[in-house]
């Protein structure tokens, strides 16, 4: 047995105006929570410190104070702090601004020292350029972050494999894979997801966690490996983000689930040791993957249907 | 709109005493009840022709009287005139062996005259060659197959862009992102899984139809195309198999269910259409895989978790 006990830290919106401060004092209070119930590892949000600005214009929205350029830093260190003092590892998401000025969606995970380990850049942006006017709600991912730069990797860290992805990330197989066959043994991610689909109304909110669902749910059998996937949700500014934050198992059995929009915080005992069955068996890779197959997954990017 | 209705023809257990006859019999039965409901493609399970024999010991077994020499052939031509008289394409599984005596877990897919425009054979083969007394039945694929070497094709039929797998492939998601890269808009695909893990007995029906549906519905929304997932089911000379045929949509709804383990057709109107939403968006791969970051999954066949 090698149990962690996971926290997953839900948020509930960030508004545009809220400050660094106010943001921090939250996350202190659900990490107090997740220390009262012996938490060794507290998974917050992707862009747990802003609202989700890529909804917004330039013009709209104080686009650059939205940036990072350093972590920790000023604002964030008081997390750090009590991070250390509880002896839990964190991970959560920003937006990260390089000294050369590049810009990336990024997640960190620590260990119970509060040292970095581990850095991830969200390789699977979504959305788009350029303004789209025939969109109910902008979704401007690809024109405020460039595509991570940093692959997949994975840490051994508290005495686990674990690695990182950010929202969209979770949707696609490659990115688990590419995970899976570095042994990866949890995976954490958050998620900042609009509750409806900016191209379908008629995509809502029943859909959209569903699919969400699923694809943690896959991903997390198919490698045999636990999940700890959190939103920040509810309504940022009017816009509607979904929660749905789910702890999974290595058979892909969700073993917690938030219950409302909010700060919350799911717990779960997750075994590390139960990846083992899953990884020598039926998705023991080395037995039964066949890669002379799979060249298309590598050499091309777009789909290229039959002729006619 | 481009609509197929797709008839799942789950099959009840075929015993091993049981004849070609009696079994071409039984899908001719159901082929029928399809054409009563104005189907134009019948999807018939993996082996579908047979028991499923690699439960079995060769010496338990008369194993070579469980291939097929050549299709069609004279015990299944009738499924195949039959088809072509209600002018159904149709597709279905069995033991190939080839005149140099090579052995494969195959498909194919007809047209609606009843030509055969694809052929598959199983990648992904599972279980072991050894028979192996600690399991509580034997799943011997690996000793009596060789993994298919075709790749994962598709074709242009009835208008639409088809590819098939077989039971395990489904579990496996290179096995469709290989097929989605080509544009499939629907997948066609047979399963003989049995009802309980033999390495793990608590591992029974209602997990082993999770982590099938999970499978496949993952796989279809992931590559925004149908798919058709039929069984055989039932007791096999004192060896259980679930049922659990389902079709799912593109956004990875199960649209029709099986509710028996016996012979029985699931229906759906399947608008190939329905397809387009997802792959010129959230799955436009042209415009959102960074397969930069994917280099793993082609060159490593195994696991390799990082140093300790």
């Amino acid at each position: 047995m090698r149990v962690i006990k996971i926290g997953g830290a839900q948020m509930g919106p960030i508004q545009k105006a809220e400050d660094r401060a106010s943001v921090v004092a939250r996350m202190i209070a659900l990490l107090d929570r997740a220390a009262e119930q012996g938490c060794g590892l507290v998974v917050f949000p992707e862009l747990a410190l802003t609202t989700f600005f890529p909804r917004w214009k330039e013009h709209e929205a104080d686009i650059p104070s939205f940036y990072e350029d350093a972590m920790p830093n000023a604002a964030t260190q008081p997390l750090f702090d009590r991070a250390k003092a509880h002896g839990i590892a964190i991970s959560f998401g920003y937006a990260e601004r390089t000294p050369e000025g590049r810009r990336f969606n990024t997640s960190i995970l620590t260990d119970r020292t509060g040292a970095i380990v581990g850095k991830y850049r969200k390789v699977h942006l979504p959305g788009h350029v350029e303004y789209d006017p025939e969109r109910t709600h902008q979704h401007l991912e690809k024109r405020y972050f460039e595509p991570g730069d940093l692959g997949f990797p994975v840490w051994r860290n508290e005495g686990a494999v674990m690695g990182m992805c950010i929202c969209n990330d979770r949707r696609w197989p490659e990115t688990w894979r590419v995970m899976g066959l570095q042994g990866v043994e949890l995976v954490v991610l958050g998620y900042n997801t609009p509750s409806v689909n900016s191209q379908m109304g008629d995509e809502g909110l029943e859909k959209r966690l569903y699919h969400s669902e699923l694809s943690i749910t896959s991903g997390a059998y198919q490698n045999a490996c636990w999940a700890v996937a959190v939103a920040k949700a509810g309504d940022e500014d009017g816009h509607p983000l979904m929660g749905g934050s789910i702890i999974v198992d290595p058979n892909g059995f969700v073993v917690a689930r938030a219950q409302t929009e909010g700060d919350e915080l799911i717990v779960a005992d997750a075994d590390m040791d139960a990846c083992n069955f899953g990884k020598e068996t039926i998705f023991d890779f080395a037995r039964h993957r066949r890669i002379e197959h799979y060249g298309r997954i590598t050499a091309q990017t777009g789909a290229t249907p039959p002729q006619d």
